[in-house]
């Protein structure tokens, strides 16, 4: 094959497996937000059989030979290089996976989700025990074939974090419990200080609806390109930059759980609708790792969504549309509101302190789920144990407890401490950006411009051009939790003013 | 290749196929009532590659050599005998049509609706007008693939409706024209008889919703596999019997015009969702063509929807929910007011008398344009003459005319026929069914079980095992467009007491 050959099949390559990706995520999208409930096994039929064409594709003979070619070639440009670096790993890790255990997982992880669907609602755990048991064991299988000599959990990191491993999580979890378990201690005591009932009230869905459009408009994000529907659990999917959707749960009697969902979602959008026209229908068109995009998505959720400044900037359209529902509360109450620290169930729904506590419990279940140490039948007594021992909070039931999330229905297994260590170089982020960007005068002006502008140029216009630790290296120098515990004390004493 | 070999080539083949088509569906369904505007050239790209894809498998060696054995083969059962000498048959024509021009096709199709969607609300048919004639143009060049000896328009009629020809055609609308234009003037002499402008008060959208709901109920439709959603131009989406989406579209001041479409659309989902389980996830698992398709959508719109007895069963639903609108309304004028005919611009608004006058301008238009008699650049000329002609009115502009109806855009040429041989076919399964079935004391009893169970016994559980042509001859003999004018003519009279 000469070099030509090869550029033109990475080129086709490239154009078939976007198709393939494109189709599997509005299978994806439209089974969360529009199917019928009974479709679900047709559509894991589809999604298995895509997944088995493209696995064929990606270790096909001519595959490996364009790919080799490549690789040998000298002067190629960079992001055909990246392109090859990242194509010859995915297809050196694929080729690992007998085709069966890779689109038997693809279809348990469909069915297992339609389960988890049904079974969140009805609180019936012993419906989803079963799947969520083959999805661990299924997992471990293919973290073997991945790297028989190495834990299968570092291996799973990998997968949704490149570079991280449990020596880093049990180092950066540690240095939280040291310094935001006192600290949660200290807020608890003074917990009535801020009253959030007024959250509470009875807030229309359709006047929700309206303000996720608006909330969408100060973000900057492009409605051309990027839609939000609604879902059991919040996401975002995306296809490219030219097609994103976010999702959103809208409570009526709870006006804060959309309000950061669309915020939270945003963000991930925003990345996904910035990274480079050069990179789409490639590879590398998307975000670069889970860690990155949490980054970006509780960045704008915490940092940005429950400032002062942002709050004073959305308060008065809430104020006039929801008349007049909080006609008693101003705009610092509802900035204090926001950030109400407190133990809790649910967390998409944890204040920004205690998050990470939430991701600490599911950090250690699922790695003992993954060694195998810990069975589905035995998780909800571990998870409730988990929320005693780490919240201090009784678990009422396991909708509220272990079928609160979709992850690990769905597969995602490795995925969890992406939003801690997320949110930790969020805090980072923002020390670097105030250098040179008066965060909060742009915020309280009504733009989140120069802010995106800073993330667009020093993170999302690369897609996945650079790997994630180094591409965060590249903004902030050395990771340092500190920071990070540093901003949560800063912020929460204020909120509490302790 | 041996037998067994090839049989389960032949599973593999239509798991494929199934997938391809399936994902492919989606995507159109979810550019249709979801996806941000700005995505539809990624999506036309996505498209374009899944129709490469299930070209090149329809094409490839290995599929011809599997059907020539199976083709070969004594003693396969029906089922497998009828899968095969459909998938050859496509193959046939599929081979016939360079890779370019089948791929190329499907791109513009998906490019060519998209401008359709924006163009229509902003009534921009210079806007629209390249790509439509794009759209015939390449469609002439298909046809004269397929068969290059034939009259191109009449190769895209046998697509739509296998055996149908100009001749049936020509034949069919003369004896419509004599019958019924004679019985409009005289309804038009004394359409001060019946006045539906109650139906054009404001009925609230969000009621309207909840109306669509109760009409699947009352129709039998399965919910479970049938969801309803919201587009600019109602259609139906099946992916197999396990999913079907109906959509409709919902105007405050038109209360008729969402009824309609959601019981139109209503009848297509009952045939598709009742096609036999056996059939599912082969080429055989769907309705067999256009007419009969529509003939049982505008079996249930018109001959039960628009029957005294439908209007009696379903108006006391709309009198309590939208009270006080209709307080001044009984069963017997909503009746009529649901049954007022009237020369009209929309074809999906007309009434069942004037409808087949709109079919009639469309076949003649697109005859001509197929054939380079007409340019897209004059249509819009063309199509206020003929409905000056034909329905002796004036169209006031291009969305109320040429913008009208999506079908175009989406590359269907030649299937206009057959709504109307489908309404010509309802008359005469209507006549059919009352020799066993007491259609009348079922609808006002509120149940169409019967009338379901009749069609699933006789057309619906059949798929595409039979021909559509044998398949109406088994039912109801030979085709006989008087039994629709006698239809049409009792009905009307009765209308309007003439």
């Amino acid at each position: 094959m000469t070099l030509d050959q090869a550029k033109e099949k990475l080129a086709a390559y490239e154009k078939t497996t976007f198709a393939y990706e494109h189709a599997m995520g509005i299978l994806y999208y439209d089974g969360s937000t529009a199917a019928p409930r009974g479709s679900a096994g047709i559509r894991a039929s589809t999604l298995g059989e895509l997944a088995r064409l493209q696995y064929n594709l990606t270790t096909a003979p001519e595959t490996v030979e364009m790919l080799e070619t490549l690789r040998a070639a000298d002067g190629l440009d960079s992001i055909t290089a990246r392109k090859v670096s990242e194509l010859w790993r995915n297809y050196d890790q694929t080729r690992r996976i007998p085709v069966d255990l890779f689109v038997g997982h693809q279809t348990l992880c469909s069915e297992s989700e339609a389960v988890w669907t049904e079974a969140k609602p009805a609180n019936d755990y012993a419906a989803f025990a079963p799947y969520l048991q083959k999805i661990f064991d299924s997992t471990r299988a293919i973290a073997a074939c991945i790297d028989p000599d190495r834990d299968p959990y570092n291996v799973m990191l990998d997968q949704y974090e490149r570079g991280l491993d449990t020596d880093t999580c049990d180092a950066f979890f540690s240095a939280l419990r040291t310094r935001l378990v006192p600290l949660i201690e200290e807020v608890c005591a003074h917990a009535d200080r801020v009253d959030d009932s007024p959250l509470c009230r009875h807030f229309p869905i359709a006047v929700q609806r309206e303000f996720s459009d608006y909330l969408m408009d100060v973000m900057g994000i492009d409605k051309n390109h990027c839609i939000i529907g609604e879902t059991e659990h919040p996401f975002t999917a995306n296809f490219s930059r030219h097609d994103v959707r976010i999702t959103t749960h809208y409570y009526a009697d709870r006006l804060a759980s959309s309000l950061y969902s669309v915020v939270h979602e945003g963000g991930h959008a925003l990345y996904e609708l910035n990274t480079a026209e050069e990179l789409v229908g490639s590879a590398l068109g998307t975000g670069v790792s889970m860690a990155i995009h949490e980054s970006q998505s509780r960045f704008y959720e915490n940092i940005i969504g429950r400032s002062q400044a942002f709050c004073a900037l959305i308060f008065p359209w809430l104020r006039e549309h929801f008349a007049p529902t909080l006609d008693d509360v101003d705009a610092e109450q509802f900035w204090r509101m926001v950030n109400r620290s407190t133990p809790s169930c649910i967390r998409t729904e944890a204040d920004e302190l205690t998050y990470a506590l939430h991701i600490m419990v599911r950090y250690e279940l699922e790695r003992k789920l993954l060694a195998g140490d810990l069975t589905a039948a035995d998780l909800p007594e571990a998870w409730r144990q988990a929320y005693h021992d780490y919240l201090g909070i009784e678990v009422p039931d396991d909708r509220s407890g272990v079928l609160q999330d979709s992850h690990w229905a769905g597969g995602m297994v490795g995925y969890f401490p992406s939003y801690a260590i997320g949110s930790a170089y969020g805090a980072q982020f923002l020390r670097e950006m105030e250098k040179t960007v008066d965060v909060d005068a742009a915020v309280r002006f009504g733009t989140l411009a120069p802010i995106n502008a800073w993330f667009a140029e020093r993170i999302w216009r690369h897609g996945c051009m650079i790997d994630p630790g180094e591409l965060f290296a590249s903004v902030c120098g050395k990771f340092d939790p500190m920071v990070y515990t540093d901003y949560l004390e800063k912020k929460f004493r204020g909120v509490y003013g302790i």
